[in-house]
C-alpha cells in the first residue's frame, strides 16, 4: 500500500465525449495533473495532508474551467457566490464558508475559519468581513467573469422566461447537466487524513441556497480513524443522505473497507434516494475509491511510487 | 410501547437551581407543557409527525423565554438572526434556513423550503426573499426585543471591550452558560418520524456564523428506518461530530438500540471531542432518549397513554 497519496475531483455530471473537444479535454487533464502534482509534491516532501489538499484545490480554483474560485458560475442575479470546506482528520477540526464573493481562493478562507475562529461555518457578508480582518486575497467581480459561465446563466434565464415566479427551477443542476465542484483528499506520511471541497454553486441559483460542499458530513469529512471524503453532484441529495460521513460511519460502525463503504454510499444510498454525483475517498492505509453514478467525473490520483492518473468518463 | 409520542427540548447548558426562581421555573415548565400538549393533540387526532413537531416548536418560538423565534438572542450588531431545520423521516426530505430576520416562526419557513423549493438550505436575505414570495408571517425588529437578551449582549460586549478585534470570542457560548435552541421529535400513528429544530443562535455572534441547528445530520435528522433526533448545545462540536446522524448510523450500521445509540453519541463521541449539550430522540417503536452532559436541559415528553412530563436539571 502507498505511504501517502492524493485524490482529486473537478466535478461530476453528464460529461460526454459528444460535447468535448480534444483541446478542451487536454486542458481539463492538464489542470487535473497540475493539481495532483502540486499536492503530491507537498506530501512527498513530508508536508501535511491539510496543506496538500488546500494546494491541490487552489490550483483548480485558479483555472476558469472548474466551477470554483475564478470559474465560479453565476447566480440568478449575476453574482459569483462560492462555498468551501476543509477538515483535519487528526483533530476533527473543520472550517467552512458559504456564499462568499470576491475571495480568490475560498478554501484558504475555510482554512482560516478552522485555524483562527471558534466557529465551523461562516456565511456571506459576515464571512467576507472575517476575510478582510485576516487579509485574505480578494479579487474584483471581473476576475470571476468567464464568458462560458455568463452564457450558461443567460440560457437558464431564457429557459424560465415567462414562467410563474414561484415555480422557478431555482437553479436546476439537470439543466446544464454539470455539477461543478472541486475537491481533494489526502493521506500524508504521518498518517494524517484531510479533505477539502470548493465550489461556485449552481448556475442561476436563488435565495442564498447553500449546497453540500460547505456542510461537514455531507460534502466534506475527514477522520484519521477511517477516511477522508469530498463529494460532487446534486448537493441536496448529499445533504439528505449525509453522504461524506456515511462512508466513514459504514467503515467505523459496520466494519466495511473503504471501497465497499464508498460504493455503498454512492451506488446504494445516494442512488436509491434519486441523487446523482460522485465522491473521492482515501483511507489511513492508502486505499482509494472514486465512485460516481453520472456519465462522467473529472478525477485523478497520484499515489506514493506511482504516476499521476486522470480520467473523465466511465472506464 | 407507545403507539405515538412527542419529545421536546428548550435548550441545554449550565442551568442551575441557584440562578432559577420558582416563578421562572414555573414559566419554563408551563411553556414546555403547552408545547408538548399542542404536538400530542395533533398525534392523538391522527395527524402527522411533521405537523406535530412543527406545532410544538411554534409554541416555544412564540414564548420569549426560549432562544428561538420571539426570544432570539442578539448578534454582535444587535440583530436577531435565526436558524431552523425540519426533516421528514418517511421521505428523507428536509428544509432549513440560516440567518433569517423578521420571520415570526422560522420552522414554518424551513417547512416551506422542504415543500416548495428544490433546495434544502436557504440563507439570510435570499431565504427572506423566499419567505416573502410565500407570504410567511413577518414581524418588525421590536417583536424580537427582550430586555434579558439585550442585557446579555451588553454584558458580552462589555466583557470583550478593549480586546484585540482578531481575538474576539465571536460569541462564546460558555460566557452566558446557556445554549438556547428548541426542538421536537415525534412518532405518529402511521409510524412516521419527524424532527424539527429552531434557534436564535449565540449572543454576540459574529461573521454570519451558522451553527448545527439548520445542518441536516448535525443538529436535525429523521429517518423512519431508525430514529428522529434534535440537538442543543455548543453547535460547532455537533457539526464536527455529525451528532444527529450518528445516532441513526449507530442504530442502522452497528445495530444499537435507540438509547444506547443516543447515549454513545452524547456521552461517548461528543464528550470525547470536548463538546457540551444534549439531544432528544425517538425511534419507530416509540422508545425515547434525552441524554445531555450539561447541568441542565429544558425537556419533556408526552407519549401515548401517558401524561406530559417535564424536567430541567439532572435527575
Amino acid at each position: 500500500m502507498p505511504d501517502f497519496g492524493i485524490v482529486i475531483h473537478g466535478g461530476a455530471g453528464a460529461i460526454s465525449k459528444y460535447n468535448m473537444t480534444p483541446k478542451l479535454e487536454k486542458a481539463y487533464r492538464e489542470g487535473l495533473i497540475e493539481s495532483l502534482t502540486s499536492g503530491y509534491k507537498i506530501l512527498k516532501d513530508g508536508g501535511g495532508s491539510l496543506e496538500a489538499v488546500q494546494r491541490a484545490v487552489n490550483v483548480m480554483e485558479d483555472i476558469p474551467l472548474f466551477n470554483a474560485g475564478r470559474g465560479a458560475v453565476f447566480t440568478n442575479v449575476g453574482t459569483n457566490e462560492m462555498d468551501a470546506a476543509i477538515m483535519d482528520g487528526a483533530t476533527l477540526k473543520a472550517g467552512a464558508v458559504a456564499g462568499v464573493r470576491h475571495i480568490k481562493n475560498p478554501i484558504n478562507l475555510a482554512r482560516l475559519v478552522m485555524e483562527k475562529s471558534t466557529h465551523v461555518l461562516l456565511s456571506r457578508e459576515g464571512a467576507e468581513e472575517f476575510a478582510k480582518i485576516h487579509g485574505v486575497e480578494e479579487r474584483p467581480d471581473d476576475y470571476f467573469y468567464t464568458e462560458q459561465r455568463w452564457n450558461q446563466l443567460q440560457t437558464a434565464l431564457a429557459r424560465e422566461n415567462g414562467r410563474d415566479r414561484t415555480e422557478l427551477s431555482e437553479g436546476n443542476p439537470d439543466a446544464d447537466k454539470k455539477f461543478g465542484t472541486v475537491g481533494a483528499v489526502a493521506l500524508d506520511k504521518s498518517g494524517n487524513l484531510a479533505a477539502a471541497t470548493s465550489t461556485g454553486g449552481m448556475t442561476n441559483c436563488r435565495y442564498g441556497r447553500i449546497g453540500d460542499s460547505p456542510i461537514i458530513g455531507a460534502g466534506t469529512y475527514a477522520n484519521n480513524q477511517t477516511c477522508a471524503v469530498s463529494t460532487t453532484g446534486h448537493g441536496e441529495y448529499f445533504m439528505r443522505a449525509v453522504t461524506a460521513f456515511s462512508v466513514s460511519a459504514l467503515m467505523e460502525f459496520r466494519g466495511m473497507g473503504l471501497i465497499q463503504a464508498a460504493e455503498t454510499a454512492i451506488f446504494g444510498r445516494l442512488t436509491e434516494l434519486g441523487g446523482t454525483g460522485g465522491l473521492i475517498a482515501i483511507d489511513r492505509g492508502g486505499s482509494i475509491s472514486l465512485p460516481f453514478n453520472t456519465p462522467g467525473m473529472y478525477r485523478g490520483h497520484f499515489l506514493d511510487g506511482g504516476r499521476p492518473w486522470t480520467a473523465i468518463y466511465k472506464e
